[in-house]
C-alpha cells in the first residue's frame, strides 16, 4: 500500500514511461537542439561584457575603451573553436565530449581530468546561470534582492523536477524562451544603434563603484578582463556532446545547429558590447549591464524593458537546463567505464538520468547557498573547468589526426591545433588571473575527482577478480544449521519456527536467560509450540542479550566446517510508518552484528500487523 | 573487524560493563545521595532571588521591599512540600514519582499527566541548569558572552557521556562541588551578614535595565514575582523518585537526606535574598544577582569571587544531572506500562538507561538552541510540568490515605492534603501569570505526549492481541519456492544458487532481459554453472528491470496457495565503509518492494569482499 502510493506519486511528477522502441522519437530537430543545446552559450552574452567591465572599472571608466577590442578578441576564439569543434562532430557522429575524445586520443588520465572539469563545469553553468537570471529580476524589482537565494532554489527545483520528467518535454518548453532571448536582445541591438545613427543617446544614469579608478591599468588587469570576458565561450562545447540526440543525418544536423549557434551569439556578443560603451554601462551588483542598456535605449523601464529582463531570466534559468542533458550523460558514459558507481548508469523510467539529475541539483544548490546567489563570486571558479576541458578535447583532435594521416581531414587539425592553442593559451591566462579569487578550489577539486574516479576503478576491478568464475571451485557444503533467536513465544516466532522447519532437519530456537520466570514460561510453551525444533537456553551473566546471541553462533559455526549457518529472524512490518520506530530494534541490533561474519545467511520472515 | 573496533570505542567512552550480581554495590549513601540528587533542588537558589527581583524591577526599585516576604512564604512552601514528600518515600520504598503515586490512587490519565509533565520538566532543568552555570561564566568574564550557546553545549555533551558511563562514576563526581557550593554560599551569606552587622557595606555598583520603573506595583506583578522565585522549589522531589538507589534501609536513608537538603536549600534562598535586598543588587541578563553579590561581598572580582562563581557554574552544570537520572528511569517505568517505546526499557551495559539519556540531551539541546542559552527566556516554560506533578502527586497521597484509612498515618495525609492545596494554588497562580510569556508550549505539549503515551499502548495492545498463541492455528504450510534475482553469471550468483539448493526443491534463477547479447551470456553459463537451478528469463518492454520481476513474483504466489517463497540475494559485503555506496542498490530496491508483500520471505547471502 505505502509502495502504491509512493509509485503513484512518481507517476504525477514523473509522469508515464517509455516503452524502448519510442526512444527514437525523443530526438532534436535543429530548431528544438538549438533551442535545448545552445541556451548556455547565447546567456553567456546576458553577463559576459558585465564581467569584462566589472574588471576594468577598477581602473576607471577611461578603461572601458579596451571592452570592445577585447570582446572582438574573444569573437574571434570563439569562432576557432567553434569550428575546432566542428571536426570533432564529423569524428564522432555518436557524441564526442571531452571525456571520449581527450582519453581515445591522448591517454585514460587525460580523459578523466577532461570528465572531472567538465563535471565541475556543468555544476557552476547550474549555479552561475541560475544566479545570473535571479539578477536580471532582482535588477527590474530591487526590493526582492534580499530573497535571492531562495529564489535561485525555487528555479533549481522547477529544472530539477523538469528534467526528471524526460528530454523532450525538456524540448518543447525550452524552444520558446531561447528564440524570445534572441529575438528580444536582436530588437536592442538594432534599437540602440539606430538611437545612436540618429544622435539620440541618452547615457546610462548608474553610480560608480567605491573601487572605480583606485588601480592603475596594468597588463594583469586587461588580461584579466580578458579572461571573465571569456565566460562568453562557455557551452560552444554543448552541441558535440549531444550529437546523438539530434535527428537522422545527426552529424550534419548538428554541425549546423553549431555554426548557427556560433553566429548568433558571436553578434549578440560584440552588440552588447559595443552598446553598453557608447551608452556608458557601468555594471554593479544590484544591477545588470543588459537591465542598464534595456533603461537607457527603451526609454525607462517599461514594457518593452520588462520583456528584456523575463527573456533573459528564462534564458538563464534555462541555460541551466544544458547542464542537466550534459553532467548526466557523462556521468553515465564514466559510469560505463566504471570509474562513477553503476547507479549513474542506471536510466529511469523516462531515459533520463535520474541520479545524475539530481546529484548535479545538489550540488548546485550547495554552490547557491554557499556564494549567496552572488555571479560575481562564482566567476573565478567558472571557467578553468571549461577551459581545460576545451584544451584536452582539441589536443585530442590534432592527436588523432597524427595516427590517421588522412590528407582529406588537415585543414581540420590545422584548425584544432588552433583552437588548442588559443584555449590552452586563455587557460593559462585564467589559472593565473583567478586563482587567489577562488579558482584554487577548482585546481584542488579535479585532482580529487580524479583520484575519487581512480580509487572506484580500482574497487570494481578488484570486485570483478573476486567474482570470476575462472578456476572458481565451489566448497561443497550441503549442510544448513537454521538458528531463530527468540525473546518470547508468541504468533511471529511460531510462524518462523514453521518456516525455518521446511529448511534444514537442524533448526535452533536460541533464548537468553535474564529473568528465571521468564525462561520457565518459554519452556512451559515449548511443549505446545516447538514442533520439531530445539530449545537453547543461553545464560547471561552481564544481563547482555547480543553477546551471549554472538557467542552461540561462532560455537555452532564451528561444530562443522563445511555447513551453511542460517539466522532467521521474525520481522514485524507495521501497518503505519511511525510503528516502525516500536518494532525491529533486536533484529536491526542481530543483523548489524552478523553483517562482518563471513557465512552467515540472514533470513527475514515478516509479520504483518493489521493495525 | 568494523563491529570489533566500535565496540572497542564504546568501552573506551563507557567503561567495562558491570555483572548484575554486583549492581547492589551502586547503592547511594546518604552522602552521594544529596550529593547526586539535591544539586537541582540547591543550584535554584543561584537563580530564584534573580528571577524575583527581575520581575519586581519594573515597578521601581522601591518594589524589592516585597522580595524578603515572598521569600519567606516560598520557603514554607518549600517546607510543607518536603515533608508532603517525606510521607511519599515511607509509603513507596520502591520509589514514589508522581506518575506511579499519581497513577495507582487517581487514575492512569492523571499518571500520563504526571509522567508527560516530568519528562518536559526535566529538559527544561537541563537546559535551565546549564544556561544559569554558563551565566556564571559569563557574568565573571564578559567577553566569553558571545560564545554562550557553544559553552552550553559543551556542557551539555560532557554531562551525556558522563552519564552515558553509569550512575557510581555521577555519585563520586557531583559530591565534590555539590558540598563546595554549600560552603562557599555559607561563607558568602555570613560573610555579607557580619558586614551588614558591622555596618560595612558597599552597595553594589550596576545599571537599572531600560524599563525600571515603567509600570505600576500590581497585585499581579507580585504574582509573577512570586510564581518565579518558585523555581528555589523545583528539584525537591527527586529524593522521593530515587528511593530505591539508596542503601539499605532504603526509606529511611531517603527520608534524612530530604529533610537535610529541604534545610539546606531553604536557609540558602532566604540569605541570598536578605543580602540581595541589603545590598542593592539589581539582576541584568549579563551579570548573575550572585556574581554581584559576590563583588560586594568579597570585595571585587578576586580570588574568593572566582571560587564563587567557579561553585556555582559547577552546581548548575551538574544540578542538570538529576535530571539525567530521573529522566531516563521514569521513561523506563512508563515504558515498562508500554505507554512509551519498547526501546526505553533496554538497561544499557553499566545500567544506566541510555536511550532515555541521549534522547534527554537531543530535547536538551534543542532547547538550549532555540532560547539562545538565555535562563530568562526559558523560564516561563519551566514550573508549569513542575507544579502539575506536585499537585498530582501530593493528591494522589491523599487519595491512597483515604482507602487505607489508616490512623497513624493521619497527620501525614493532613500535610499531603495541605501541600495539594499549596501547590495547586502556585500551578493557578502560574498558569495565569506566565502563559503568554510561553508557558502556553508546555500546556500544549503536555496533552499531545499524553496521546502519543496513550497510541502507542494502544498499538502495543493491538500487537499483543495479534501475537497471541490463544486459539492461533498455524496454517499448514510446507513447500517453500525459491527465488534467486539474478543480473549476470558470477561467483556471488553461483554461491548463492549453492545456497538455495539446500533450501528447497525448487529453485529459479530470475533474470530480466535488457539486451539479448546479455540474455545469451547467461544462458551460455547456465549450462556449467546452473546446476539444478531452473533460469527464468523475463521480458522487459519498458527496460524496467523491478517491475517484471515484481510481476513474475506475484505469478509465483498465485501457483500454489499453501507455499512459503524465499527471495534469495547475495549481498555484497564490503572490506571498507565507502565501498558500501559502490554495491547493493539493486538488492535494497528489492526488499523494499517486498517489504509489504506478505508471506514473503527474503534472504540475504553475504559475499564477502577482501579489498
Amino acid at each position: 500500500m505505502a509502495d502504491d502510493s509512493a509509485f503513484s506519486l512518481k507517476r504525477l511528477l514523473l509522469g508515464k514511461p517509455i516503452p524502448s522502441h519510442l526512444a527514437h522519437h525523443e530526438r532534436l530537430s535543429r530548431v528544438t537542439g538549438l533551442a535545448v543545446l545552445s541556451s548556455d552559450a547565447l546567456s553567456s552574452v546576458a553577463y559576459a561584457t558585465d564581467f569584462i567591465l566589472a574588471t576594468l572599472i577598477v581602473a576607471g571608466v577611461e578603461a572601458f575603451r579596451y571592452a570592445v577590442p577585447i570582446s572582438l578578441v574573444i569573437a574571434s576564439l570563439l569562432a576557432v573553436v567553434a569550428f575546432s569543434y566542428r571536426q570533432t562532430i564529423f569524428a564522432y557522429p555518436k557524441g564526442g565530449g571531452a571525456y571520449i575524445v581527450a582519453k581515445e586520443n591522448i591517454g585514460q588520465n587525460a580523459g578523466l581530468i577532461a570528465a572531472a572539469s567538465l563535471l565541475v563545469d556543468y555544476t557552476l553553468t547550474v549555479a552561475v546561470s541560475i544566479s545570473a537570471g535571479v539578477l536580471a529580476i532582482t535588477s527590474a524589482f530591487p526590493n526582492l534582492d534580499p530573497y535571492r537565494v531562495e529564489i535561485c532554489l525555487v528555479f533549481l527545483a522547477l529544472l530539477t523536477v523538469g528534467n526528471l520528467r524526460g528530454i523532450r518535454e525538456s524540448g518543447q518548453i525550452f524552444a520558446v524562451p531561447t528564440y524570445f532571448f534572441v529575438a528580444i536582445i536582436s530588437a536592442l541591438v538594432l534599437a540602440g544603434l539606430a538611437r545612436y545613427l540618429l544622435g539620440q543617446i541618452v547615457p546610462v544614469e548608474t553610480q560608480l563603484p567605491p573601487e572605480a579608478g583606485k588601480h592603475p591599468l596594468t597588463t594583469f588587469l586587461l588580461l584579466t578582463a580578458f579572461a571573465n570576458g571569456c565566460t562568453a565561450m562557455t557551452g560552444v562545447e554543448a552541441v558535440s556532446d549531444g550529437v546523438p540526440a539530434f535527428r537522422p543525418p545527426e552529424s550534419k544536423n548538428a554541425a549546423a545547429t553549431l555554426v548557427l549557434m556560433a553566429s548568433i551569439g558571436i553578434v549578440m556578443f560584440i552588440g552588447i558590447t559595443t552598446l553598453a560603451h557608447v551608452y556608458k554601462v557601468v555594471p554593479n551588483p544590484a544591477e545588470s549591464g543588459i537591465s542598464q542598456l534595456g533603461r537607457a535605449v527603451f526609454g525607462g523601464q517599461n514594457f518593452a524593458y520588462y520583456l528584456l529582463q523575463a527573456a533573459t531570466t528564462l534564458i538563464l534559468v534555462l541555460a541551466a537546463n544544458t547542464a542537466y542533458a550534459d553532467f548526466p550523460r557523462l556521468a553515465s558514459i564514466v559510469s560505463r567505464d566504471r570509474f562513477l558507481p553503476r547507479q549513474f548508469m542506471n536510466q529511469g523510467d523516462r531515459l533520463a538520468f535520474s541520479n545524475g539529475i539530481l546529484i548535479l541539483a545538489l550540488f548546485a544548490a550547495i554552490l547557491i547557498l554557499a556564494f549567496r546567489g552572488d555571479t560575481q563570486s562564482l566567476l573565478p571558479l567558472y571557467m578553468i573547468g571549461v577551459f581545460i576541458s576545451f584544451t584536452l578535447s582539441q589536443t585530442g583532435m590534432v592527436l588523432r589526426w597524427r595516427q590517421n594521416r588522412d590528407p582529406r581531414h588537415f585543414g581540420g587539425a590545422i584548425i584544432n591545433a588552433f583552437g588548442a592553442l588559443l584555449t590552452g593559451v586563455v587557460l593559462i591566462v585564467v589559472a593565473v588571473t583567478k586563482t587567489v579569487e577562488g579558482a584554487w578550489i577548482v585546481l584542488l577539486l579535479i585532482p580529487i575527482i580524479v583520484a575519487l574516479f581512480k580509487a572506484t576503478r580500482r574497487h570494481y576491478d578488484h570486485v570483478a577478480s573476486q567474482l570470476t568464475l575462472k578456476g572458481y571451485e565451489p566448497q561443497p557444503r550441503v549442510h544448513n544449521t537454521v538458528l531463530v533467536p527468540i525473546g518470547g513465544v508468541q504468533r511471529s516466532v511460531v510462524e518462523a519456527l514453521r518456516y525455518a522447519e521446511t529448511l534444514s532437519d537442524d533448526v535452533r530456537a536460541v533464548y537468553v536467560d535474564v529473568d528465571p520466570a521468564g525462561t520457565e514460561a518459554v519452556k512451559r510453551d515449548w511443549e505446545t509450540w516447538g514442533g520439531r525444533v530445539k530449545l537453547v537456553v543461553l545464560a547471561s551473566p552481564f544481563r547482555s542479550l547480543m553477546e551471549p546471541l554472538l557467542e552461540y553462533i561462532e560455537q555452532v559455526e564451528n561444530e562443522r566446517s563445511n555447513d551453511y549457518v542460517t539466522v532467521i529472524l521474525p520481522e514485524f512490518v507495521p501497518a503505519r510508518w511511525w510503528q516502525h520506530l516500536l518494532h525491529n530494534q533486536r533484529a536491526l541490533l542481530i543483523k548489524g552484528a552478523l553483517l562482518f561474519r563471513p557465512n552467515i545467511v540472514v533470513t527475514s520472515v515478516p509479520f504483518h500487523l493489521v493495525k
